[in-house]
């Protein structure tokens, strides 16, 4: 039994790539996740009755092979976490971001079975599974690198932000008194103004609401202009982070016996 | 009385996370603030009468709390600035940038009542008390850290939105001699060429307005993609400030004897 | 033979620039290639049968002198990798970046006379040559550097890539599901929702889709912000790519004997 | 004489700060461009005869002071250049960058005295002296900076706009034949298509023109995708361009005798 239990442990983690069946059944979860993301966009589109049962039998397959997986995954566990005992690391496991993300996958699937709702939108939740790409490959390294300096920025980010919706605020509020006279079908109140200062200030500019009168104008462009900064300041936050990144690699290189400095 | 002046300061000062009733004061004002946000927005949809009325309320109700702490503050400014004596304190803070914004924020409600102009637009000024909400939390370094970046990078961001405005002034000169002929109706005057301008150095791009014929497009086509570089140097120069940052943080770092040079 | 070979191979290599026929021969070629883009486009235009007729000859005897160049370059490959024999360093040629380009640039044209296809789409292949034009300059080395800074970067720019393209994906699924019931001709299925996201993320914002709902246009505020996100994260890490660049320039300068560190 | 001539040079000169009568000629220079600047934009509205009138007169005092200020430049150009001799340093002057501009701002204003041609449209060359604010204030340092990270960067940004361009040409082809028979009144011809290209890959997005089949949409969002990468390369190498600035400025600190380090 304790055998089988670090077999399955083995093969469920992605860890070893020169095992074979662990490789197999990582390449087979993927592909799966890949094919359950096609069925929600294929859903969307007309389809006849027929192809909609098939879709349906292929997503109750998928649920199935994906419960036992999360089922494995927690049983297996205690040997992700050799330090806490079977309860505590089963719980650990359970509320791990990952974790979370494989159940909120496939709990919209079995609900409707308990509580009769319809959850078709909720169904759709299978697509967050693709985040689990991410364990699969070699891209790991790379995304914690970006993850980490999101991580030490995050005050300043979270400050850059604030900042952006105060003035987006402030912007609505003030482009709402200019506009609502000209154009009160276009800008009927401070919601439809804070649409417009989003699509100006993030320069996406659909083009369904913007000012006709000249301060109108004047003041899209000064939103527009610092729309630039709005890019700019999170921009150089981040080229910072990504610089001290390098500046810690740095620092396990070796060290003059002299000034106590990192050799080249 | 000294005491109690004493403890009106500890309180409306948010320093100390342990004093209870500080926390309380600076948590009631940030919703007071947010409701009195919440309260401009929804004035622009369209409201009843009565509900107008119980606005009404809540804003002149919210304005006598906001007048009695900038009075508190005001007086307690001594306590601020130990080192000026009474009357200076006081002017100094009067004039300093928070206490301005508190004092437009609170003003415009007053006015009516000693000179009988309509100041509905003014009073929306209200808002401009959400910039208080930094002082509130921990996000104030980060903000300092990014708004020190602009104050020592000032000159270099303010030569490069002169570049920029002459660059737009020439553009939309030039395109307004372009474009006028092929469609008098939308680039009527040069004001509209600037408008075009701005819309595309910023790459807003709303769709209102953009050139037909051949030439108007090449110009257009310049134009653009030196918006670009309106986005890349901004971004350049915020980032070596960002960078330099981090350079003034290792200076408070220990340094080698032998070579004069910072230790890691 | 073996002179004329050498001769050959000199002039078709662009390293010498005091070698008269070589520079007459770069220039040659590159006007060639201008000429071939030129008529590339010019064919999109209404041209009347005699033109087209001029075109194609012009076409024919570019090819001619293309297919000539090619089969010099083949012919003198051993010269270019003097290590290798005569097969093996034609192989290499041959599978080399810069040839495929070539050799896709002149096969459209022949295939017809083998095969009878209509192949005209593919003979605007020939603008894949205008790449030719960075091996004939002295922008080589600063393209050389930008590549590698895409090359070092690679994994964290794929990654980042990949987080937009799944955020992209559940962003156009979550707005199909919001969406389609109030435009359902406009979102009338998850590719047109994708088309959104795509439009909305890289802030490009055509105006042909976009949301009407209050709870579409949140979702689409959301994207649009973090869009801002989409450029700042590759820029980021493409500053310190470039960053880096400079700092291993830096490396080949001189140490210091006392503690290892490079002298300036 | 002499001493007339170095007066005149020292008031013409913007160097010294506390020479009054200098500091006036600035700034009445200055106002006469701006007023020129305003003129050139008033002149685009609909205007009277008689404002038409004025505009002309003020417009020609205004020729008249640029060209006495012009020949003095010119006359004392010797003092400006002092190793040079007096017909050398003349010419050295007038072909110089800023006299170049001023005799482009003027020069229209005279022809149609001597050859009878409509030149209205070149007459507002005169804006192009807004570029004289710079040499007035105290930003040259910072837009000295700026223009030096292009300068010494110049190679890889023109690299960059290369690949640009390439791009844009070969997306454009491609997409014409995609969209060409599906929109053939809008894409039809490819400087249709390099119009969206320009449009898309800038972000910009007017919204004239976009793809309307499937193809189209796939070949459009990775155009738009790769536009991010188009404001990331460039933003990069200024990024970094900016850094070395800060390092350069360094090197002017001292250096420890033992390794030879600057000192912090």
């Amino acid at each position: 039994m304790k055998k089988i239990k670090r077999r399955t442990f083995e093969i469920i983690q992605a860890a070893n790539t020169h095992d074979v069946p662990s490789r197999i059944f990582d390449i087979g979860i993927l592909i799966l996740i890949i094919i359950n993301v096609a069925l929600v966009i294929a859903e969307t589109f007309d389809i006849s009755p027929t192809t909609e049962k098939v879709f349906y039998y292929i997503e109750t397959v998928s649920v199935i092979i994906f419960t036992i997986e999360y089922l494995c995954r927690v049983w297996t566990a205690d040997l992700l976490y050799p330090n806490l005992n079977g309860f505590k690391s089963r719980l650990k496991y359970i509320f791990s971001f990952i974790a979370l993300i494989d159940l909120f996958a496939i709990l919209p699937f079995y609900i409707p079975f308990i509580i009769p709702v319809d959850l078709r939108v909720l169904r759709m939740l299978r697509i967050i599974r693709l985040f689990r790409i991410f364990k699969l490959n070699r891209y790991t390294t790379a995304l914690t690198t970006i993850a980490d300096v999101f991580r030490r920025k995050k005050n300043q980010l979270i400050s850059s932000i604030f900042v952006v919706l105060l003035l987006m605020i402030v912007a609505s509020v003030l482009m709402y008194n200019i506009e609502s006279k000209a154009q009160p079908e276009v800008f009927d109140n401070a919601f439809s103004a804070l649409w417009w200062s989003v699509a100006t200030l993030t320069t996406v500019g659909y083009g369904d609401i913007y000012p006709i009168t000249a301060m109108g104008k004047v003041l899209s462009a000064i939103i527009a202009l610092l729309g630039i900064g709005l890019v700019a300041v999170p921009t150089g936050i981040i080229s910072s982070g990504f610089m001290e990144t390098i500046d810690h690699q740095d620092d396990e290189k070796e060290y003059c016996p002299y000034c106590g400095k990192k050799l080249k």
